[in-house]
């Protein structure tokens, strides 16, 4: 009995399935929607893989992703450099830029603090950060709301205690559209205790 | 603002979410998967990519995908080549193999007939099964259970109806594991009209 796919297949398949959120079954779909799909669809999608490794790179100042350093953002003059929004990962820059709620710089820490897995405060860019934060400028601490994102918030607001600048956080609260039937506890006490005048 | 991210990764984003099942989200996911993956392992992506298209071909015996003409099922002395499976896509073949339960040969019919989609017998391999159906051989249609499946499976029958072949198609039942109260009314109608001795 045959018992697998020809070679070029499975290692394909082998490639797709070591994608975040990608099993064995999309894997194999995936692999068999190249090989049905136009050759030109196929190479350009090689060349795009190519591309994205050989084309980018971290921006010098911020850490994010560019073709050009530094970044577009970075290398903006209309943009605030004296407000500072650090995420964890250069997609989160992004998530901000497509709100057009922001026009400040950004720095890309790399991740958050996780003793477990062995990322500690060297393992992330906090000495650039501390370089960029001057005395009158604001920190935007834009990490996911978990406790890694937490502790690394308390140990970069202790870190930057003595360069007396404005470190704040991102608001919690009710997500805009969420029903407060199915809101989890921590988020609705965070809701409560963050509660604005009207 | 910075609306888009940089031009390598739109146009893998945009390779990506032309898969099927893939999302936006989930492309964009993989495009910074990919970046931010090892270089080896994106070299080797895109290599996969194009060793699928380059050294995979349609068995000139029975449709199925192959590295060598013909396959290793249709090259097989040992297999019982009076059995004929017939399947809609070469993916169908493997899923009969990891049952390790059918002996026969397959054929690929490419599709299934759809008027609507502009699929007739012509688009489909149905001559070249003329040709492999010997009268005394048996051949399996293993279509999806659907009306075009169903369709597809009566004008075949029609078609070989002068090969003086043996035509048969895949049990219908309850699959194994599912619960009777939740099986839909179709299939309960054909596993009592299917009902078999114990």
């Amino acid at each position: 009995m045959l018992d697998a796919f020809p070679d070029s297949i499975v290692r394909l398949i082998d490639r797709f399935s070591s994608f975040p959120g990608i099993g064995k079954k999309t894997a194999q779909r995936m692999a068999f929607h190249v090989l049905k799909d136009s050759k030109d669809n196929a190479m350009s999608l090689a060349e795009a893989v190519k591309d994205v490794k050989s084309n980018i790179a971290a921006c010098s100042i911020c850490g994010g992703i560019t073709e050009e350093d530094p970044c577009g953002i970075c290398g903006d003059p209309k943009r605030d450099n004296k407000l500072i929004c650090v995420v964890e990962v250069p997609a989160d820059i992004y998530a901000f830029e497509r709100t057009s709620g922001f026009n400040g710089l950004y720095h890309v820490l790399g991740g958050v603090l996780s003793p477990l897995d062995g990322i500690g405060p060297d393992e992330l860019n906090i000495d650039s950060l501390m370089d960029r934060a001057d005395s009158d400028s604001e920190i935007v601490l834009a990490l996911n709301p978990s406790i890694e994102g937490d502790t690394t918030c308390l140990y970069i607001s202790k870190f930057l205690e003595d360069n007396d600048v404005k470190i704040t956080r991102l608001a919690r609260g009710m997500p805009v559209g969420g029903e407060l039937e199915y809101t989890d506890d921590a988020t609705l006490l965070r809701a409560m205790e963050g509660r604005t005048s009207v």
